[in-house]
């Protein structure tokens, strides 16, 4: 690929064209994005310049959404028309049915592969930008069928993600969406929730006391609605049945809190979490 | 004071040892503790030498239990005979008032003060000891009246406390139960049960995709259960109507993934996550 285009120049999106630099990318790499996060990423060496996404598209062979949910199910609806023929289009969206069904509609002369990269942290903008951000963490591709994984675009991109040092994991947008809701969406949830309740109790207070742990599970709370309201909106259905069997677990706990299943699900709980932990 | 027993040499209490040199207490430093425990508490300087607690305690002038609460609430069944007429006795318990309870009806000989000190790690013993354990972290105390604060031993030892770092936090022992329920042992809880429900779907194998946040959220599932046993028992009440605020609040999301409402709770979790990490 010569010309990389990326459509929303923010964390993700300029830590993608930082990392592309770094693994030897020596074509264009332009962005599309607000005046500001167009300077940001160019002070940060992400992108070469911006552009209008019809120009930006017009020549590109690579097309990475990473905007918001929202915004990247817009820009899809006004591609086709825009695109080079043959180029592969993806994304970074946190849910993948809604775009992948979408793409599926109305993107005609270009290719679409449905992607997630599994990284980002606490802070947003290209400022925040680095190209090491997708090294060691999954990238999901979720394609309709396998073969689409086999075109020569497809190719060429899974082997920058590997440059790059992203671990592809391909699965069926619906077992993606299915799994995040579990492992990403009801995480955040649980944090929310329990910083929501504290807050509803010390309005404007710090209380006095508190556990070690308590920054740890109150650290996603720290997430930005704005990105949540489209992961959620998104993916509904499986949230709700995730989020149901969180609470299920937690009445579980309720009722036994002093009876021998407790031990049981410490026990569990600390294996998965050491598992979690286990280079692997 | 000119001699301090610690009885229970893991985590806190070598920490405590260690703290105490540090800043500057050059009297004696005795441990009750099982041989293994003494020996590392003896090589990383926590204590001076190790003792059975009838002699370890016969002349000491504070006496610091840090032991699991049923193993504090043992001691203390057998300490009044044994004691210094005077000696401060105190604890590191994580619930307090079962053991501000039975500390009133059996301690005579001695002045007793409740105790809690709001520090930790995951790893444990005396080997992860650490003299700056303490510092800038809560200590609570939970006389039973205020008065008790004021006796001679007992400013000597909060003098010591504020040597080592640890800010104060009086508060009495209902008060400090229901406060830990919702800073600490909620969020325990909240994240065995997030492990837990993971580990039930996923028995020994990592999911191929999860969030950033995830390992932030199942850390406390590391915790020893050993622990948060005795904590459980000790603290039912609270714990249980806490955590049934916790779930009503993942219900109240759960009914409200689609409204406006999310926004609301994302918004007080947001606050209260900002306000925690704001230097105090």
């Amino acid at each position: 690929m010569r010309q990389v285009t990326i459509v929303g120049t923010g964390l993700i999106g300029a830590s993608f064209g930082l990392a592309l630099r770094k693994a030897g990318f020596d074509g264009a790499i332009v962005g599309v994005s607000s005046p500001a996060a167009l300077a940001d990423a160019m002070a940060r060496g992400a992108i070469d310049r911006g552009a209008p996404l019809a120009e930006a598209v017009a020549a590109a062979d690579l097309v990475f959404l990473s905007q918001a949910i929202g915004r990247i199910l817009d820009t899809i609806r006004h591609l086709d028309p825009l695109v080079k023929p043959g180029a592969l289009v993806t994304d970074a969206g946190s849910t993948k049915c809604e775009i992948v069904d979408l793409a599926r509609q109305v993107l005609t002369r270009c290719q679409f592969l449905g992607g997630h990269p599994m990284a980002g942290k606490e802070s947003r903008g290209a400022v925040a930008a680095d190209a090491e951000l997708f090294r060691g963490h999954p990238w999901a591709l979720a394609p309709d069928e396998p073969g689409e994984l086999e075109t020569p675009a497809a190719r060429d991109f899974r082997r920058w993600l590997d440059r790059i040092g992203a671990r592809i994991a391909v699965l069926d947008c619906d077992a993606h969406d299915r799994l995040v809701a579990r492992t990403s969406h009801v995480p955040q949830l649980a944090s929310t929730a329990l910083a929501a309740v504290l807050e509803a109790q010390w309005q404007g207070a710090v209380p006095p006391l508190y556990g070690p742990g308590l920054k740890d599970m109150t650290r996603l709370a720290l997430s930005s609605y704005d990105l949540w309201r489209d992961i959620v909106a998104t993916n509904t259905d499986h949230i709700a049945r995730a989020l149901g069997d969180y609470i299920q677990e937690l009445e579980h706990l309720r009722e036994n809190l002093r009876t021998r299943q407790l031990q049981e699900e410490f026990t569990k709980g600390e294996k998965f979490a050491r598992r979690l932990r286990e280079p692997s």
